[in-house]
């Protein structure tokens, strides 16, 4: 058995190298008068540190100099006046300094920050200054040389793979960070999808034992269920909140690396705590094997607000069950006919109990009879329906109004698996281009945290200013892509 | 001859040793959410770096925290709202700054500041913080272990004499700084005010030595006079004013650092600077040997408004001139006699054109007929009038609501100065006790830059926040009270 120890030091023992590369902005030099602004483009978004030099002009500043230094990830951001915010998490995420220089330097920003436009306002000089060898030093553990170009001659999906490939280089720093802006931090959920697209892209492995690992070593609440987050800086933090879904995801995401690598020896080392966390989520399910409601934040799902997701929660554990049978099959352990048998009378029950036959969709009292597209996605994904009644679900859900629908691209990933497993491969790319090619046709150099076509406002934080334009759970095209060779289907 | 690169090289030479000490503010640790100010501490005055820690209390902070941190040199600053700011000075001059850390760390904040009182504010942060660690690096160039303690049974000499001392020591950092809040820049008025208070106390020769080089490195302005302040950071840059007095007044502190050392290696130095200091000012007297008016801020004096110099400059010529003549004496230089013997025309002229016999006071045209404290000054240090016509003016003019009157410390050294030269120390300790001690009465570390007992909200600035609390000029009680072994004089 590995205590918290010796993952720690097994995730040190994986800690990737960060590439770094300088990047120089388009304007090379500025000079100003209080009041003077410059916006520096990088040409791409960057994550890490910004340095440049100051110095005077004609006469020597004699009195300190101050700079408010303003970083944006897009072009809207850049020009939003942040002392506006009113949004619902913490406005120092925000990216903005006020800075004062006693004489001519060169300053290297201590912060990191992720960005692609830079506005340096001179709040206060007393004299002309100048400011120049403006420098960002990006860095990422994603290691360009590796990435393959994709060959398609549909200027689309290329597009949304070099967009998609772009947001998991700058979210791949010491960790799978979830947004190299805001939040900075190793999710599960984001975990997942960032190594599975990893593995068909960058191929970084250390990354992604790194944080398996990280995982390990983290205390179970009460449930018995991982931290769905830790920390990492400056010492290590198992994080307060533990989802059911993020809890059985990371037992995937074991598979997942399993599937990938066909390496043993991590499967060893994280075997008992994937079986651990099956176990505690059996331990909630009733007499009939269906999921019970826990207090606090159970589950996650989607940021959708109100929706109901007991019944998408049950299509997880299904999901994961499968997905680890496999894996016990495949390493020959003891346990795997327990595992199989239990997935086929979970599933059993997950279709009696869960499925309106009427309505001929999941809807049912679990769920407050909330009809949404989660609950259909994750019972596909669990296997509950399949073929042409599954498929038939699943477009009718999508197309009805008054279905919960997916607000994040993270759960527009799980609709777009779902469509792949039921071999709508046209319908998957449609569904590809149509969301994430909508962020492409606004411009975008990473994928955002969150994107509603209709509503380029929304923000699951109530300010658009705060969310993240460059986040892990949107970089999923690249794995449907490449895992697939799509082309324009027609 | 000595070109100015041999000047920087010397001025290198003679750097002196930064001693520093860390200083431990009364509060020892503090825990605070959005909003929660602590106020440290320091118990003296200290110019250095400050450096703190933050960590987490019970839940892991998962935002950035942004903090205010402002730096008073006294109470009524630390409690000053800066924003209200409307001062003539760039508010930069303020101290205080907008910090945002990403996670727990300790921080060393990168500028120096001078301050007693710290005031941290925790602008924002989404879970309780604790701040700790508090230290505070002092730097000075004084050497504590050098400085006797003088004695006396004078509880307000001992008092003045210890503040005066602290005072300096604070401005002794890499050059004699006029204040080290504000404008940390190497002045020839306060250096010569410094250079004497420094010889009777810490006695650092390698920083007299280093400013005077300094100076001589710098650029002449049209009509010959030396730069009257420098820039050494971050590279040599020679100041744009070039006032009259504080030219010669280099001069002076030459002859100073002669008289206190003997050493001739310096003053063969900067011997033939010197002439050419006096040859140029000789070069704007008119045929009848008076200083005629020069375009620009041509003579400082004092930061009296509305003063009229052109008197007391005449008279910081003679007073030049005096001293200089005695090192040409003491040096055997050749051209002594030639010094002295236009000494003393210049002398007569002054009396002649600029004392009105009338009055019994120097009145006259060249200041539009103005009565000042400062011409009878100058004129008594310039050896015009001496003897009880002089102590009959000085008293007049002192008492008098109608004469302009000092206003910087600066300018009272020099009425104290006169007071010694007349004999009068008894009135001379009174004046010390009277101003000096009105400050120390209100409590303070070190001695201001401005200073009007009736007005305590006096700017030469416009606004109070603005002012030095800790000024070289206001040094030399110290030089007095050691030099003449000042007791109570009844």
């Amino acid at each position: 058995m590995n205590d918290k120890n010796s993952f720690l030091i097994k995730a040190q023992e994986n800690l990737p190298i960060l590439n770094y590369r300088n990047i120089i902005p388009n304007v090379k030099e500025f000079t100003a008068v209080s009041g003077d602004s410059v916006f520096l483009d990088l040409g791409e978004h960057a994550v890490g540190h910004f340095s440049f030099a100051f110095d005077n002009v004609n006469e020597f500043v004699d009195a300190p100099v101050r700079l408010l230094i303003k970083f944006g990830e897009d072009l809207r951001e850049i020009n939003d006046d942040f002392s506006q915010y009113t949004g619902g998490l913490s406005k120092t995420w925000l990216q903005e300094e006020v800075i004062n220089l006693d004489f001519p330097q060169k300053i290297i920003m201590p912060r990191r920050y992720a960005c692609r436009y830079i506005k340096i306002t001179v709040e206060k000089t007393n004299k002309p200054i100048r400011l120049y060898d403006f420098s960002f030093c990006a860095s990422t553990s994603a290691d360009m040389s590796v990435l393959k170009t994709y060959v398609t001659t549909d200027y689309l999906l290329k597009k949304i793979d070099l967009v998609a490939t772009n947001t998991l280089k700058e979210c791949m720093q010491l960790v799978f960070e979830d947004g190299p802006k805001r939040d900075r931090r190793l999710w599960i959920g984001d975990l997942r999808l960032e190594a599975l697209a990893n593995y068909y892209t960058f191929n970084n492995l250390e990354i992604v034992k790194r944080c398996l690992y990280l995982f390990a070593a983290g205390n179970m609440n009460e449930l018995g269920f991982l931290p769905s987050y830790v920390y990492e800086t400056p010492y290590y933090h198992s994080g307060e909140a533990h989802i059911a879904d993020y809890a059985l995801l990371y037992v995937v995401s074991v598979c997942d690396y399993y599937e990938h690598t066909g390496d043993v020896t991590v499967v060893n080392d994280l075997l008992q705590l994937c079986k651990s966390q099956l176990e505690s989520f059996r331990a909630i399910l009733d007499e009939n094997l269906i999921v019970t409601r826990q207090p606090g934040w159970f589950a996650f799902i989607d940021w959708c607000p109100g929706l109901e997701c007991l019944t998408a929660l049950q299509g997880v554990y299904l999901y994961t069950l499968e997905r680890f049978s496999e894996l016990l099959k495949a390493i020959g352990d003891d346990e795997y006919e327990k595992y199989v048998l239990h997935l086929s009378q979970v599933r059993c029950a997950a279709k009696n109990h869960l499925f309106d036959e009427r309505a001929h969709l999941f809807i049912n009292k679990l769920d407050n009879c909330q009809l949404s597209v989660h609950s259909q996605v994750w019972m596909i994904l669990g296997g509950v329906i399949s073929g042409e009644e599954a498929k038939e679900v699943l477009a009718s859900c999508l197309n009805n109004k008054n279905a919960k629908q997916p607000v994040t691209p993270y759960m527009r990933h799980y609709v777009t698996e779902a469509m792949f497993k039921l071999n709508m491969q046209s319908e998957a790319v449609e569904y590809i281009k149509k969301f994430w090619g909508g962020m492409i046709k606004l411009g975008v150099d990473t994928f955002w945290e969150a994107y509603i076509p209709d509503d380029l406002d929304f923000s699951p934080y109530e300010d658009r200013m705060i969310n993240s334009l460059c986040h892990a759970w949107s970089c999923t095209p690249s794995y449907f892509i490449r895992k697939f060779g799509l082309q324009y289907p027609k």
